[in-house]
């Protein structure tokens, strides 16, 4: 009784919290498109696996309009987040340039846009320390987002998966974001870093603030689900991966499941795996999946997938073009990364010392 | 009742464990006698307050000790640390610059020994990220010394309170100290850094461990009581501070309460705070202190009083006179500090090049 109670106190506090976010959401992205170069926004990945379409259509995409749009761009590679989970770095190297290449050939241009790594810049790092102090252990446990990951990973709650989110902080911090892109699940760090800011400010800042409170830019990019229906994820192999070649796509296409229907129809709930395949389609031609359904019609799921495989590829060849250019000169991909990660480094280092500058710790 | 069977394990547990440790630091001390220049070792402060007698003999005199001895020694001034249990850096510079003075008064040769700060040294800091995902939250939890430490402090549990073992391994880790001198309190905290140091060679180290297990060196000091008998402490105002005056000593001393007995004798546990002035009196004489109480005798309290008074500031005068002379030139003491913390960066940069190595994560 007393558990529903909370839980019910809880609901009703994150749903708060989340109409507050939304207004502000909607508030700062009509201020951006006015006056794009007053903003700064911070987004990343977890090298992981390679980048997929769901990537693109989730996030890529938005951040070559954010760079184009004039905004001060920054894309962290959170090569630490990778062991928040796991017990390997295994492929990370090859990853992390991989992501290089697909951010670039899907046009983000690193002298607009900075790429880094966790890896490289300890300066960044260092502010997880005075961060830290800002929150209790209490708040990083209240945060559902690390629940549900530890949950899915299988694993004990690592001190980096519970901490992470402060690292996330650090990530906008330091470059002073103002502007965080993000989905609906991803904002509870946005909060904390809120949070942290605010405390930061209130307690160091009598010279005045150091650190933005950031907003969130709530993504109103649909959920995009693997080519099964299911979630998109490496193990279930239901992603079609920017990289991959166009018999690759095929083959993929060909092999993801539909049911014994022959009409197809585009219903999300009945018909998840035909309507998944839809999704796809409608994405990457920009046309509405029940127009698809329609011409496609009874001619069933082999004429669906054909037609799949030829939009995806269709969509996917200048991008897999230029990234084929691109992968030629891997010596330059490392360039990017290297005078990205100086350039962050060097970011890093003058709020590092304002951060010194507004707790004392000149000496 | 099976809160006792648990209390019992853990109490078994850390008494293996002490027996273990106890064992592991007479040998690395019979070894370091003969071979010193095979050991670098680890110790520090956290600069909430001004250095006191208890220091001194706790363990500044056993640091400049392994420093004369020709071990690697390296002294860490935890800055970030002030900051686990409180929520203000207030004169956090005056702290640090004195506790220099004191070391170096005291026999510290920066020229030997690496006196650095946690705020000025990033890549250490960035240590941080790759050991937290090597431990459990549930383990970070298991920490008596965090829980006693968060109960003192009367406030909520801080990310960092939690997490600051972690910290202290990066200290010990990343100039690869292999030997820690500590009291009983901090073996938890050498005990944790083991295990990170174990698991990162585990999981990173195919081409060869990168970290040292380090042993604790128990120390045998005795615990130093407060001039009243009771636990030393800043709010108790009952420590005698390195860089007081002979004048505000004595007044100290003075204003120490006693009890109603006239005749001086030792025993500590029916007369804690007679036996404390005689304890102090004893260490800076290096007489037993029952000799002393049966030379004082019938005398009574007040004579006490004078003896330690005296025996107190002659000691402390040939100390008192080198920090004077060196506080005449800050501009030195800001220097030692600044050549420490770049020594100590150096240091960091080259473990976290083969952190980095190790972890795959060279772009």
């Amino acid at each position: 009784m007393q558990d529903d109670e909370q839980l019910t106190a809880v609901g009703n506090e994150i749903s708060e919290s989340f109409k507050a976010a939304q207004k502000r959401s909607d508030a700062v992205l009509e201020k951006l498109t006015k006056n794009p170069d007053q903003y700064t926004m911070l987004t990343g990945d977890r090298p992981t696996g390679r980048l997929h379409l769901g990537h693109y259509f989730g996030s890529i995409r938005e951040r070559v309009q954010m760079q184009d749009r004039g905004v001060h761009t920054n894309i962290i590679i959170a090569d630490y987040q990778v062991i928040t989970d796991r017990d390997t770095t295994e492929h990370i190297s090859d990853n992390v340039l991989n992501m290089v290449l697909d951010y670039m050939a899907a046009g983000i241009d690193p002298e607009r846009t900075m790429i880094f790594t966790h890896s490289a810049t300890p300066a960044e790092n260092q502010l997880m320390l005075p961060f830290l102090s800002l929150v209790t252990e209490a708040e990083l446990h209240r945060n559902p987002t690390v629940k549900s990951e530890m949950e899915a990973s299988g694993h004990a709650l690592t001190g980096l998966l519970l901490t992470y989110p402060v690292h996330q902080a650090c990530d906008i911090l330091f470059c002073k974001a103002n502007v965080v892109p993000i989905g609906k699940d991803n904002l509870p760090h946005v909060e904390l870093t809120r949070t942290i800011a605010r405390r930061f400010n209130e307690r160091y800042g009598s010279k005045g603030p150091v650190f933005p409170e950031p907003a969130a830019i709530l993504s109103d990019a649909p959920e995009i689900p693997g080519l099964d229906g299911r979630k998109m994820s490496k193990s279930y192999g239901n992603s079609i991966m920017l990289g991959a070649s166009a018999e690759e796509t095929a083959k993929l296409i060909k092999k993801s499941p539909t049911d014994s229907e022959r009409r197809i129809t585009f219903d999300p709930v009945a018909r998840p795996q035909v309507s998944a395949l839809l999704t796809t389609a409608s994405l990457v031609t920009g046309r509405s999946p029940e127009e698809i359904a329609e011409e496609i019609g009874d001619a069933g799921a082999g004429a669906l997938k054909k037609y799949v495989t030829a939009s995806v590829n269709e969509f996917l060849a200048p991008h897999r073009e230029r990234r084929a250019e691109l992968a030629k000169d891997m010596d330059y991909i490392h360039d990017i990364l290297a005078e990205g990660n100086k350039r962050a480094e060097r970011i890093a280092e003058e709020t590092l010392d304002q951060v010194r500058e507004a707790m004392g710790m000149v000496y």
